[in-house]
């Protein structure tokens, strides 16, 4: 974040002297910078409502109206000289607007203070990085779907302990994330909902004696309604610690498929392909595939709550109302935000590309004698077995199989029953892993049937 | 958490034997037989499906209930032995079911497995703190708002920097944190609404091939739906790590609230006196009185945030779908959600107890020319000045009025148009504190007819 | 950590009512009790100083030191009675003392306060930790050398991005978490080291007018000497976070070993076996072992590291000397340093019991033409080829030995001649799993040799 | 972190390509630039081994020396033309030599990798952070020295829970934090002695079969020793997270003075006045000073705190070697120790600016009879009354007192002899503020003789 001028001036010497300490700890316009658009878009729409009420003439408002988007083309045009001097973002901007248009730029300040004009810059930013979010998660889904649908009945193993607990099917695990990323969609749009309130207008702290309209600048900035205490509305930063937990969450999901992706690319696993855009080779090992976005990706979750960590933190036992401390909230939200975006970019690119090794887990699938449980399930229900007597047969045939060097599909009816008499040829309907998952039906189960209508479902959703 | 006997055993010595340790790191039932209520309702809940979609035998089904009962009320008589070798709750309960009834007992697992129980039951046990939660919230807002019609119009420092910038009332004060604890309900609300989905029936991981019927044990347990995807039902903990987000933004904003309380009864501001049952005193000191609950209040969100932190990481890139690092999940819950009730009861309380000081609140409110803003406000709504005109000679009238140890409203009218003529008798109007704050009637200010409004407001949706 | 009765009383009403609130976040003698130890042998050491001072009479001094003796026993008997309403260990042992041995009791408190005393024995408390720690951590690395010294040359992969980059010796790996336990040993000494000055005498925080000697009390408890600054002694807890940093850093080390078994133990994997006391099996599927302990300990680096983050944000900006919110501290050092011990303990007995597969471990050093990287040095080395030119033939050479379905060692001489004809038979020398690992010989590197120096090393080290 | 382009690439669009979203998650020179001169330092003195060990020809090192000095050089001057296709610093400096001068560059890689070249990199730049920490915590120290010793025998209230407890000394208060700092010191070089083992010559993680001498160039660039594993060499980051652990108990000193600072600059305590320097006003009204660097200073612990729970968390559960996880390391220990120094030279700024009220501070320690538990030490101290019975007629004396509108000093002898006529003259000599602070002389006590003891020989200390 500091640039490396800044480290050699205050990392290796205490010697700069207490004006340049003092601008170097105050001064936000290096990350706030960020905010140009949204400090413009706040000020046209206070300065409209100024003059629709009559508190400001109608020449000023469209002075500053054309000011303001000189401003903002200088901005993003590169041209605009940002100042250290000047702080922050809305002095650069308000003293530019001066030196276009003169005395006017002075009364854009009426019935508003730097502390709600923050506020709404920054809760204007944030929403703009949810609406983001809701974007690349819903592109993160649909490749996931997409996954799903191909491969609803591929066999793989079903993990408990990084052991083979059961098999199931690709389709079913790659919705298993769809349900997982569906709920970080939809702690993205409560949030959005609820910060959707203007603190525009709330002044410093106490409101104001203008006649503004406060209603009016909250509709003209998407705001659902203005907020209700301006003491509030200028000492709130939810919006943005809410932002940073539901993205830490969703990064926490994240690690958890990189995590499995990272393993499924070991040559002990070899479960996935990556493609060469998201992973780096050596020159002379050719089957060396480093999964780097990966990786790359299980960090954030570091990085992001990291960010909530700081912020909740700077928070914790301020007095109300504006402190000092919460300049400290920006850098944080930037970088995470920034971080998330990336990282579901990066995983949407990922699970497009990556291709299935349908034999490696297949084969997994089926080791260990993956379908017991199958059969004393098959034990139970159809011949009306108690629990424990299942389970003492089915370890029967298991190490007779085991014994025999095959899996359980391989016994012989004769095998069968040998163990137990009332076995039928019905059993094999059970055994073998395709018999295995097609037979878990239950709601939610990992049957092909029940995979494919989940990922309809979600087709239709995501449209 | 460990008691001091199991201190005793790995703090001091390393000789304990690993079947001793395996046991004191892998056993559950110490913190986990508080969900014995939640396993016993999900049972009943499962034993009735079984029966009613005829997998149970009427019979069976009947002994389960009968014998979930006694054992239900075994464990709330306090006769109920538990015991560390059966590991966890659910086989403590399960054994001494079929103590009671026999073979029946082991039918009740037809379906479903430890790894959809234990997170039926920590969904339930989530759920119902989030109501407790609720119920909370709910009075701490409404001791709020009655503190804020108390106190609508009287006049206190609004601060920023823990300066004083502006008057504000007392009761808008007050609303402030309503707003917040408001934003706080509507968190709980989203997260609970959000989390309402059954694993009940995910069985392991795979779903199951008994005909079980989901949604009949989803909604007797007053879930909404069943979950949608089994491997995702049995790997998700967000609905935990959403009640720790929740608490924690909840538990920051009580420690705003605390560290104000704790300033605010300090000697030199004296804006508060705490009730003698939520503070302690000194036996000599007749004026001391230590803010004892607000202090660990406080607190309370490092504890909280604490375990936030602690169950993000263990969430951290683990693979799908159980692993034993998720076992780490619910003494961390259980902790910060009985601190996050205890804090807000003890707020609750303390808030109904405390008597704001008006005198000194008024004194303080008046105090560093708090009203300047108001009068350059006036100049320039009234007389049409430039801002910066404005503040030149508000600067010019605090000077005169510093010189003379007075405040703005004890200057005449000629000292007043000494700086400037165009001053007339209705500047009195704005200045003084009462009259500052009566003119902030921008929606959501601080005058006194906003705040009754918005107390208004929220006793009607307080009930 | 609050019981059950605790749970129903908030969790569920509000309807407690005030006084059982404040009793419920006041009192801590529900987990303080764990310093009751502690607690007595400070007092002791003080009334043996207030007698040899002369500051109590030589009776009194007696009698308190026979009181607190019975108390320790009573205590350590299980037949004190705890009073939360006495609300601390401290106040618990003096109300006991003064019912034992009446009035004296009262002269114990002379030129002492609570704020030095809780500060003495949690002191003493967390200085046993680091001696509990450095005991375990030198079991386990003790534990570790075994396993080096006896795979000091079988080979296995040496992963980057868990990919096999080049072999490296079994024993290797082993040492190379010697030296992370190391460096975790050294930072439990340097905590003990900068921990062990005596704040007792410290008094409520200004020091006392008896004439006291802290000196001699700081040696009787084992202290270096007396805490140089009254305020700062009854103000800080740096000596907590130190163990709960250290503690945090040693258990991210546990983490990382405890993936590595995890993954390792995998069906895939197969490098190591361990021991069913350390794992849980499957009554139906033999080859099924989940690796519990080793989830259990990679969890508890989010346990003790919560600890950590909920005390750093409960001390961030609080005054000096005391406040309420420092009784937060114990709860989180008692769980974490309760973990500590338990996953170090738990830790050392798995890396005791395990066995590595070498023939597993052989196999996957070797597969994916390893050592490529060994051939291409060698082309450096010993032919003085330009690093571009060697990586090129390296390739080549690699591509022919991938179509004809062997290894780089498989390679007839003339092969490796038609790609360069200044290859000679000594390349064979470095060629193949076991040539590659003896000839990384710098120091610390693989070689077996090596390997065995470092063990040797440590072996004298840990006597 | 991001600037503002990479936020409209990914924030707004997830349309960017999967080339141009993998070299933004996966390059790092855009921060690890800041690296360069420990990267050239590094290559430097690799090169001279390699040279002095014969395994490159004396030209060769020649030229590799002068190409470095060159980079270094265009690097310092700003013509360096960075590439973000060359990923890192390295690659970056590298591709340049060679474009100096041609092939040996190439010869420079030889017994090395980039995994020990970053390793190596890193901890030169950790390295000389821990040395400006020690700067910045020593001159600090100085400013708090000087303060104790202009104030020694300043009264002022000692607090707890932020209630007057008894008068200390503002010197005394000052060299508790000399205290804190010290410790924070200590940790300092604890870090910086146990981190300064050279990981260079470890290669990619399994050493070389090349001659080099690891020894020669740990000397070269100021280690201590060769790291002795070089599995652990490449894997280790316990210097960063030392960094970090240790830099956020210093900011969290750091906010318990800040916090006092803001607390102590309210118009309510007027207990000191920051410089203008240090400070921001209001144009029109002339008391407000806002505490700005020290409301910046106190939200640093959580910037810094927020770095170490990312890098703990990106570490978890990492396994060996190298996993690209691990490039997260630096931005955040960058940035924390951009933010430690700066708030460092902040606080030593202000301290040394700072003003004590004298007269505030003297008025503030009589307030609230602080004095009394003096009264009642003198009565069991020189009358030999049980604590019981003193504690008993102090309250009556405070009573009295109370009653008359006056301090306790201010009663007369025969008010004191009529509540108990032991009470002789020489109970003045403990009254009053500066009686009360004089009395205090136990060792680390507040009495102004022993303030300058400690003053004196922290003065000795910091030369």
């Amino acid at each position: 974040m500091a640039d490396q001028s800044s480290n050699q001036m205050w990392g290796g010497r205490f010697a700069a002297g207490p004006d340049a300490i003092m601008e170097a700890i105050n001064a936000s316009i290096g990350f706030d910078k960020r905010m140009a658009a949204q400090d413009i878009a706040g000020s046209r729409a206070h300065a409209a409502m100024l003059g629709a009420t009559g508190i400001l003439d109608p020449k000023d408002v469209e002075a500053i109206r054309e000011g303001l988007l000189t401003v903002l083309s200088e901005i993003e045009g590169g041209t605009f000289g940002f100042s250290t001097a000047l702080e922050d973002i809305h002095m650069n901007v308000e003293a530019r607007l001066k030196e276009i248009i003169g005395e006017p730029a002075g009364r854009l300040h009426t019935g508003r203070s730097r502390n709600d004009q923050v506020a709404t810059d920054f809760k204007l930013w944030v929403r703009d990085q949810l609406d983001a979010a809701e974007t690349g998660l819903l592109a993160l889904m649909k490749a996931l779907v997409a996954q799903a649908e191909a491969g609803a009945d591929w066999v793989m193993p079903g993990f408990t302990h990084l052991q083979t607990a059961q098999p199931v099917t690709w389709g079913h695990h790659m919705m298993a994330y769809v349900e997982m990323f569906a709920r970080d969609l939809s702690r993205v749009r409560d949030a959005r909902a609820r910060m959707n309130e203007s603190p525009l207008g709330a002044a410093a702290l106490a409101g104001t004696g203008f006649a503004i309209d406060r209603h009016m600048t909250a509709e003209a900035l998407g705001f659902d309604r203005p907020a209700a205490n301006s003491l509030d509305a200028v000492s709130d930063r939810d919006f943005a610690l809410e932002l940073l937990g539901t993205a830490s969450i969703c990064a926490m999901h994240l690690s958890r498929f990189a995590e499995e992706l990272v393993i499924w690319s070991s040559a002990q696993f070899r479960f996935v392909v990556l493609s060469d855009r998201f992973s780096t080779g050596s020159s002379i090992m050719p089957q060396k595939k480093n999964p780097d976005a990966a990786e790359l990706i299980r960090a954030k979750v570091g990085r992001i709550f990291g960010a909530q960590t700081a912020l909740m933190m700077v928070m914790k036992g301020l007095p109300l109302a504006y402190s000092k401390d919460m300049q400290e909230d920006k850098e944080q939200v930037f970088d995470a935000a920034d971080n998330w975006m990336l990282a579901l970019a990066a995983m949407e690119g990922m699970v497009r590309d990556m291709t299935a090794n349908r034999e490696a887990l297949e084969a997994a699938a089926g080791a260990g004698f993956s379908t017991a449980t199958d059969l004393a399930d098959w034990l139970v229900r159809e011949l009306g077995l108690p629990f424990r007597d299942a389970h003492h047969i089915t370890g029967s045939l298991v190490a007779k199989a085991e014994a025999k060097g095959c899996d359980l599909p391989d016994l012989s009816l004769d095998d069968m029953q040998s163990v137990h008499d009332g076995i039928t040829q019905a059993v094999y309907d059970v055994l073998g892993v395709h018999n295995s998952v097609a037979s878990r039906i239950s709601y939610g189960g990992t049957a092909p049937v029940r995979v494919r209508e989940q990922a309809a479902r979600w087709k239709e959703i995501l449209g």
